[in-house]
């Protein structure tokens, strides 16, 4: 146990290792902690680095996460703090007090700080800012004016700039002497008396060159700058279509004001997709770790909502009380064509959804995917139709019924199409988020059609 | 228009005009090549960056793209191909023909090359093998060798080693020397004597060394090293986890053979984001580019498979037609019931597949969560069971029936909730894609429950 920490200084980590934060780790640490064990358990979680004691604190149950975090206070890493999902960061930063946070913050780089502070309660932000050096309170109280999810706190505030006028071996000096300069940099901005981004370096770039060229000369012209109060989603569009390492955050007047890297990047990616797949299912993102009462909550506004579409479509079923009286086997039926419905459309809608998020999706190509989904629809209502009315006359022993299926099989399956891409372009042209809405609006539509469409058409041509 | 090309080597891109592939632009050129303006067409899509005539070539009507193809032939930037959605490329892949494609592969890094031939047909591949240079022939090869999705097909094959005995000053010096580099790079491998990567340098550390300083002092000892049979989808987690900008590939025997860096990362996590929200909406992640009938046949599978479900559960409400028959109100309510299964196990089925996806749901965890699911389903099923006991009362007159409806959804809430975490783990556990299948298999057991439990209880009290 003791030399496995000389050991991964010697020989290279395999990436297999840290993948397997393996179940084995998880219930050893599970015991010693359950029976208080405080040096044994420290002993176990020696070898974890950050990222994996983060997963770690998160898959423990939460009184035995607070015992852990008890166990580490001494010499806690403030990396841990970053890499947890926001409901639990919340109990740790609670648990570690304000003076210990307050030492956490002060050691991170300002844009993992950021992030830290402004995912705390008004009052221990205060109680923080009151106990960090007043260099750094600067700084944060500064990025947190930018909006939420913007590109100005997604920033880096430490970056590396040069004059345009600076040769490479100048350039060389200064980074070898400068003191305050960050851990890790790709990029050296080049920048005109006005401080305004005209350029950037890549840094392999500027040690492959000989020490009298001018570093303007191999800066690379093209340079996308970010202004800092871009939407980080769109930020990550960015880096994501032009395959950025690292762009420059300017202000108003294009003066460079902080980097943004793209590990930050890779995060928000991660963030906004859990977000699309999550409002598509009707959860928040923090969902896996909250309480159950407050999980319950949570969900309940949206099932809720869904319980009121449901009661919208049985209102729809009532109108033809009189319809199914007379032939029950309606009722046995009526379920099969809703549900193809509510699929067909969700099918369509997913497409939508996800092409306006990664904007594959506009204005320009909105009628022609329309008219796609609209054949789609057709199709794939053409042949159900045969399938379900061939079911449903068998089973029913009336042909009269199977036709009646048939034929809503088709209008239902059409207007699914159309709804479940109309829907969507809907909502996004009026600023709202599709993932969000999207579902809740189509099964009431593809219901309340299945339905009238069936017992309507029975109605009139059955009974 | 003609000093556009000018303009922008002097000034810096601002992001807005890249996020802008404006619907103007798109329809100026769309009316351009509809009228078959070769110079026109050419002339507004000159200023545009190979990732933007990409987005621009995949809004565009087939006949169109294919002209425009067409018009660019004479100096078709190779960079547009790899940023191409599959069924796209395979299109203009096809439409440039062998030979011009030869031409681009060998303008390509080799990882662009590889992803752009593995995606070719076996025929067209083999032509192309006839026309580039041998040695790039033989790297393709190699790389082929690797299984498809995973390090050995992701990674980079040019990157800079140095031996671990070597000096700042030599690093540099040979960095200054050779000519075989690749263009960019932000880590210096450092390798003993069999080629094994023993630390890493970032390239700025290099720079801010003096020259006599051993590499290998400032060497990162803690370096991940990733087998190149690793799956795509457990390396974008590793750099996720591990905030890797980019990592070295190592075959069996620990010897460095390429590097991944963290922009193909991106497109991995796009993809793999991508697939579990398409999936779990019952489509192909190239929906949206295939033609109508090839989408159209590709959804009828999905949806067949759900046709077969409603029928299973129309089967289950035949069991009662008896009971329908003396209290039609039944079939007018029962749909509420099915809904609300439907909706709270998706919403629990979310959270587990995308858990899973993100291993914050393990064995380690499994239990505890499952316990919270089953509190949150009795905790929203007591409140729905009270909420629609009462609109059933009130509806139908009948106090009996409104309790039938509440206790029915109390016990469906539960088994939602069981169903849609259980689901998911029983699938990953047996190595299947929980986002492919949970769908269907959860909407199967919502429905055949919340039917037979209010029939089912509506037929023992009721009548």
């Amino acid at each position: 146990m003791a030399d496995q920490e000389t050991a991964s200084e010697d020989v290279p980590v395999q990436a297999e290792e840290i993948l397997g934060l393996s179940d084995d780790v998880v219930s050893s640490v599970t015991e010693a902690l359950d029976d208080e064990h405080r040096f044994e358990s420290r002993l176990l979680v020696e070898p974890l680095r950050a990222p994996e004691l983060a997963d770690l604190l998160q898959l423990l149950r939460p009184e035995l996460r607070g015992r852990l975090v008890d166990y580490l206070r001494p010499d806690f890493d403030p990396e841990i703090l970053t890499e947890l999902e926001d409901d639990v960061r919340d109990d740790v930063a609670e648990q570690l007090g304000t003076r210990a946070l307050a030492r956490t913050i002060a050691r991170l780089e300002t844009d993992d700080a950021l992030e830290l502070i402004s995912s705390l309660q008004e009052d221990q932000q205060r109680q923080i800012f009151q106990a960090i050096p007043s260099a750094l309170r600067a700084t944060l109280r500064e990025g947190l004016a930018f909006p939420e999810d913007s590109a100005g706190r997604l920033m880096q505030r430490d970056f590396v700039a040069v004059p345009a006028f600076w040769s490479v071996g100048e350039t060389i000096d200064y980074l070898r002497e400068a003191d305050n300069l960050p851990n890790d940099f790709y990029d050296i901005f080049v920048v005109d008396p006005r401080h305004r981004a005209v350029g950037s370096v890549a840094v392999s770039h500027v040690l492959r060159n000989k020490r009298p060229v001018k570093i303007l000369d191999i800066a690379e012209p093209d340079l996308v700058t970010v202004p800092a109060t871009m939407d980080q989603e769109e930020v990550a569009f960015l880096f994501g279509q032009q395959d950025l390492v690292s762009a420059p955050v300017v202000d108003d007047a294009g003066r460079l004001i902080g980097t943004i890297t793209v590990d930050d990047v890779l995060d928000v990616i991660h963030e906004e997709a859990e977000e699309d797949i999550m409002r598509l299912g009707g959860v928040k993102t923090d969902d896996l770790y909250s309480a159950a009462m407050e999980t319950g909550r949570s969900r309940f506004s949206w099932l809720f909502l869904n319980l009121i579409t449901a009661i919208l479509a049985s209102i729809v079923i009532g109108f033809f009380e009189g319809t199914l009286e007379q032939i029950v086997m309606l009722a046995i039926l009526m379920p099969i064509v809703a549900s193809m419905g509510r699929n067909a459309g969700t099918q369509t809608m997913t497409v939508a959804v996800r092409a306006l998020a990664t904007r594959e999706l506009t204005g320009a190509n909105a009628m022609r995917v329309l008219g796609k989904e609209a054949l789609v629809g057709v199709y794939n209502g053409l042949l159900f139709a045969l399938l379900i009315g061939l079911v449903a006359w068998f089973w029913s022993g009336s042909w009269s019924i199977g036709a009646v299926m048939a034929v809503a099989m088709v209008i239902t399956l059409v207007i699914a199409a159309l709804a479940g891409m109309m829907i969507p372009l809907g909502l996004s042209r009026t600023g709202v988020d599709p993932a969000i809405a999207s579902g809740v609006i189509l099964t009431t539509i593809t219901d309340v059609v299945a339905f009238s469409a069936f017992l309507g058409l029975a109605a009139g041509f059955l009974v």
